[in-house]
Order: C-alpha cells, then sequence, then structure tokens
C-alpha cells in the first residue's frame, strides 16, 4: 500500500528494537502520532543523548558517560572484591538485588571460538592485567551457566589463581518460589552437588 | 540503583511505546547500545522526521506528509466511494485486504459523548459538508463494532442519507478460518441477520 515516506521509514526503523515485529512497530508509529508526539520527541533525544554520551567504563568495561563509571569510582564500595558478569544487563540485576558491596567486570560477552571471540575480544588480556596489579582479594564468576559461560569461567578462574587470588563461582540451585517437580534435571544436579550445612550442624 | 543518567533516560523515554515495560525498555535500550548503535541513531531521526513531517490530509484526515494524501489524490481511486474508519490503523488495515478502491474518511476516534467527544471532534463537520457538497454516490461506514462504532455509524448514516447519498456497513460475520463452537453469541447472531443468498439462488 502507499503510505507517507516518513511513516514507513518510522515503522521500519522501529524494528531495529528487540521483539518488534512489523504489527507492533505499525501500533508504536501510529500511536506515537495520534497520541504521544511529546513522547516520541522525548525518545529521539534520550535516543540521541544516549548515542553520543554514552561509552565504555575504562575501569570495568560497563556503560558509562564517564570515563570511569560510577560504580568504579564508588569510594564506599570494596574494590578488592571483582564480581565477572557477561553483559551490562547482568550488572543491572545483580545490583538490584542490593546484595553486592565489590565492583564489577564487565566481559560484554563469552569465549566462544566457533564465532571467533577469543580472549582479547572479551577483554580478558585487561582482566589479567588488573589480576597482576593486584588489589583484588576475591573474584566471583558471575557468567550465566551455559556451555560458553562455563567456559569461560574456567578460563578466568584459571588466570586468578596463578596471581594468588581466590576464586568463587556463584551458586547455582533451585531459584526461590521454583518448584522442584518442574525443575530441569541438570539445575537439580547442581542443587544436590552445591548442597550447604543447615547452620547450627556447621560442617 | 546508579546508572548513567542518559541510560536511565532513554529506559525512561522507551516506555512511551504502547506494550513496552520496564524490562522490555531496559532489553531495548541495552541492545542498542550494545549491538545496534546504527539502527538506534536510524530510529532517532526516522522519529523526528515522521514527528516534523506528518500532519493530516485536508480531505480525509489521515496521516500524511502532503496536504492531500496520497490516496486522496490517486486519480486512478473512485472519489465517488468513501469509506469512513475510525483510525489510520483500520486504513492500513483495509488496503492490506487490496479489495476497495475508492476513497477513505478517518475519524481519528468515534463519537463518546460521556468522554465529551462530540460530532465536531471527529471531523463529522467536515464529513457533512462533503456529503452536501455532491460527488459522493455510496458511504461505506467501517467504523468498530463496538456501542460508540455502532452509534457513529448510525449518525453518519442520517447525514448521508438527507443528502441523497446510498449507505453500506461492512458485514459482520464469522471470520475466515473461524469455528463456529468458538464464536460469541452476538457474531453469531450478526452472522445469521446478515446471510446472504448463496449464488445460483439469486433472490
Amino acid at each position: 500500500m502507499k503510505l507517507s515516506g516518513s511513516i514507513e521509514n518510522l515503522i521500519t526503523a522501529l524494528r531495529c528494537l528487540p521483539g518488534v515485529g512489523p504489527k507492533s512497530a505499525q501500533r508504536m508509529t501510529l500511536h506515537l502520532l495520534e497520541r504521544d508526539r511529546e513522547g516520541g520527541a522525548a525518545l529521539a533525544e534520550a535516543l540521541q543523548m544516549a548515542l553520543e554520551r554514552v561509552g565504555r567504563c575504562d575501569a570495568c568495561r560497563n556503560f558509562t558517560e564517564h570515563e570511569t563509571c560510577e560504580l568504579c569510582s564508588d569510594g564506599r564500595r570494596d574494590q578488592g572484591l571483582l564480581c565477572v558478569v557477561e553483559t551490562p544487563g547482568d550488572v543491572m540485576a545483580l545490583e538490584q538485588s542490593a546484595s553486592f558491596r565489590g565492583v564489577y567486570y564487565v566481559l560484554m560477552g563469552h569465549l566462544s571460538p566457533i564465532d571467533g571471540v577469543g580472549p582479547e575480544d572479551i577483554g580478558l588480556d585487561r582482566l589479567e592485567a588488573r589480576f597482576r596489579a593486584g588489589g583484588i582479594r576475591e573474584v566471583i564468576l558471575a557468567t550465566n551457566p551455559t556451555v560458553e559461560g562455563e567456559a569461560t569461567a574456567f578460563y578466568i578462574a584459571q588466570r586468578a589463581e596463578q596471581s594468588g587470588i581466590s576464586v568463587t563461582r556463584i551458586a547455582h540451585g533451585v531459584p526461590l518460589g521454583g518448584e522442584l517437580e518442574y525443575l530441569d534435571a541438570s539445575t537439580l544436579a547442581h542443587a544436590l552437588t552445591g548442597r550447604t550445612p543447615v547452620s547450627g550442624t556447621d560442617a
């Protein structure tokens, strides 16, 4: 059908967003034009601003507008406790749990030789330099429990141990609110292997 | 948690899109920053362009970049056949069916006295002026089959008949691929009332 060029363009452009197909893109376009032109203008500005200003933190590779991100430059956080994650989204999730007061290192991916992703591509050279520079007591590996995530964790663990840093892996097991009956076998196997002594019967 | 201001802004701004909650907005933001900065820039530009250029067609009130939209100014379309719809999305849907060669009139809503939406608010004054100006043979009412849509259709039908224009309503009935068993009672009632003679036994 014939459509005004710039309407058609907007529908196409919206499809760069994850989870937005042709129908949603059309609905979004008509919504913005009909009912929320102000919101649309604000969105265009926020997009340009973020794309222009947001880069990577020098220390942890997370997104930031500054040279060093707010978390790395926060004096109240424990710089000796380093949590390694795959993506900025993982940092957000961990921060929302409000149970970690150390700093992060964001790989922006995981080792994947098949896709040509080697140690340098996910910043492991700089991470090793930080290990050798000293000051880190413990590395917490919080990569995803996938084949690539586990391989990446294993690689980092070896390097950290070479620098005499103690290495831990976040616990894998039954999620809160989860029901044993519906869990997959490998999660249950992990939960059993990783069982911890009940308090009072300290091992 | 502490986030770079412009990342936070972008997450908030994305929530003006219909169907986008806080989690999707975060996912979209990280996706754009991590993997599709080009797409994000194109989106910002397309948004600004559309908001700046797209206005209403003088003749049919649909969205267009010109004074008169592509459909109204298309000489190959039958200007004597006018289809009245509620939204630009309805025009897109009808155009996709490729079974209508007349022109449209877009109300951008429906009569709704409770919400203070009167005839002028949905352009019925200008529609009546077009009826009186002559040149229209048939008005097809394609407002939605809701209480407000039906009331709006009824209102327009009266005005069109006053100008001696024949008025039709699009058929309501069983959708193709639909199963009778799962249809609601009012659709079935409509389907029965609106039954048409089978070809060959012309009434």
